[in-house]
């Protein structure tokens, strides 16, 4: 049987005059898109043009939201209620949800971003205040997860369509967790390893870890960057390995887990 | 034949810890909500809390977008080009719409604000593009145009669902535009006042003007607002005299004008 | 020998078309305002009259930074680098300065608000990086500093001028930090009472806690609100019993710890 | 006599995760910064690490107050009430101060954005706002203006240092307004034109117009960009020629007019 998996990166996170990333190269590789809702990064505009480019490639639309926090591009954590949190997630996915349908599209997946994602990849509470958020507005919404973090489980408790996703360039600890930025081998910066990786993940159904490890695991989608020229060098070697070795790439359908 | 009329107020246009208006006054008196979409005013948790209470009052729900544009209130006029104008009637538009749905209800309408409102009764080019742009994001939904400005021409022109509104507290010129406001008797302050004016001109289906003269007019939905305690005792004594004559009160539904 | 004693309140707590708290009746009772700088409410026009109305009644001027959160009003915590926060205070600082000039007056202190208060009670290396950032604008700033806490460490270690503060409405634990508000009693609502313990601690040079425990404490400054009736009330009621008991009231000057 | 002008250029507009223009690049051409205060561009942060790396290669420090508008960049006009206007300008002004002082500099000259600048060339009493509202906190500062424009006028009729600007990139009319940007020739695109002109331009104390007229003016400073490489290439080459011909490179020190 054919493996199927899901690549997708983040995207539409200029501001106004100031341009970031290489969303047309990035378009060219993935196969689903997480757009900026204009809280951390983004704008109407962006969006817009955004959007439209992600529907003439075919490429899946998610909302991404984030903090409130355009100077810290939402990579600052806030202590905000979860009632609050909750609204704010509503919030941005209806714009998004708006834009892509002026697009021609529609929002398939919701992934959130920056300190929004590694707060509720800890914390099952706030995970679970933001995908119900997400289903409140549109209940079949895929909800796209960190694998085997407090996201995983919030939404595996809530039954809504999901994603797990691994990282390309990260190295995994053996508890799943991701090696500390700060150690050496921590990001991988070599496109032939990051794809061998990626091939090896997804054939073996299974986080392999640096220790070499393997932690069976749902891998629904593989996130890809495309904020430098190496990055976006990596996204492609991961691409073109995963075709060559006969898996099929497509947007992410989602299931319940 | 029974006249029947909508009522329409601007609502939730408090901010943070910041109160503003008399919400719940209102939605006694109202049938329709104009709701600030966190652009001029309003927050994702005022958005919601609002959304929530004009659902359970079976108040019609409306977006209403302004500039971007917390400290002047949305009433300071920007120049912004209409591709960008539309992104953001559809970005206010999609939020609301989230909103209202988490709460139970849907947009049923649009009203520009503030200085857009102004700017798009002058401009025919800059009310088509705001109206396009909503009904790219929702066909059926009904635009509220002030009669007899650019703004009825541009959703005339549309073919769109569109309601015509007049204001209960401003004294009209014979070309139907409002009397200056520095002019004596340009603002209506007498609740009994407004009151009979506005039964006159909903039976008569006429604005009836400062000198008294009729100009025919589609009268869908009556402005009230609530943001004094006169105001809304303006809005009251409205409601009563049009119930008390046999008006009935309904949300708008629009028409293709 | 005559105790003197400074009373201080937040004060430009507007925002745009938003009003908050009763400014012109603290401006009678208090001799120095905390002035909000932009970032978590206040606003250019709202700065620029609050500054002016205090040099009118003579009070002292002082800057009130926070975090950059309107909705939040400040009062979210947030992880921001301690560089980041330093150059926020400096900017807040900077710009309360100007409108201070402008209006004939000058800022004499600098009292953090909110969350950023809150941290930096807790978090020595963030009082201190907040207060260096001040001392880099203006050597001669007084740095008010909630007594007992890390903040005046900081300001000791930093050797700045520096006014201790109590608050007239809270109540205080053995150890000198606030009981916790979700406690009874912990919140003083009683003008009589708050009163009477302000004139019992300024006299006895001492946090006079819940349980009756002194702790000696310099006492330069006490915090009053005026964001509700009651809280008006207390302010007034501490104002004449300081006055009645003999105490005099002025602006702090600070002195080097 | 040898004759001195001064070289100045847009700086600091970076924000956030943003990066814009090559600011390390104008520092070794100009001889003042005109540096972004937070409103249409620049953060804390941003404004820190420019005011630190002007000082270091001596550049005179200016404010470049813009409007509250970072999704425009400044650049679209807003209807603001002069009083506000002015707020605004001190609040940036009082900024820049701060930080310029923690940087060991100074802020010199205040020279207004995008469409605040153009509105203010044509608009003698808000040039007159916002230049009162600057020397209401700093009665010395420098004033840049616009040679032959409303702002000339206003800083003449204020009889505060002033220093007039002419651009190195664009064609002049005979009546010394600019010719229109839609208009071949509009912009100079070589760098050896734009330095043969400047030099000509500076030597003979008046504007050259696109027809070949001379217009007697004040120039003080010349206007230099660094956004495109181009830019960057006519700086360095405007900077080039000047020296060549003997002409003396200083900030500004303005004078009365």
């Amino acid at each position: 049987m054919t493996r199927t998996v899901d690549l997708n990166a983040d995207m539409g996170e200029s501001f106004g005059t100031w341009s970031l990333g290489d969303d047309a190269g990035l378009l060219d590789i993935v196969t689903s898109a997480n757009i900026a809702c204009g809280f951390h990064a983004g704008d109407p505009d962006v969006m817009a043009a955004t959007m439209k480019n992600a529907v003439a490639k075919d490429v899946g639309i998610g909302a991404h939201p984030g903090f409130p926090d355009l100077q810290g591009f939402g990579r600052r954590r806030m202590s905000v209620p979860n009632e609050t949190l909750g609204n704010m997630v509503r919030y941005q996915l209806g714009a998004a949800q708006a834009m892509a349908r002026a697009a021609g599209g529609e929002v398939r997946h919701l992934k959130l971003h920056g300190a929004l994602a590694n707060m509720a990849s800890e914390d099952l509470a706030m995970a679970r205040t933001c995908y119900q958020a997400a289903l409140s507005v549109d209940p079949q919404i895929i909800v796209m997860v960190l694998a085997g973090t407090a996201q995983q489980q919030a939404a595996q408790e809530l039954g809504c369509n999901t994603a797990c996703e691994i990282f390309a360039d990260r190295a995994y600890n053996d508890d799943a967790t991701l090696v500390d930025r700060r150690l050496s081998g921590a990001v991988i910066h070599d496109p032939g390893e990051a794809a061998r990786r990626m091939v090896e993940m997804v054939q073996e159904k299974a986080i392999v870890t640096a220790s070499g490890k393997r932690i069976p695991a749902r891998i629904d989608t593989i996130c890809l960057h495309g904020d430098t020229p190496e990055a976006l060098a990596i996204a492609a070697a991961v691409r073109n390995a995963l075709l060559g070795s006969g898996v099929r790439l497509a947007k992410a359908n989602g299931a319940v887990l």
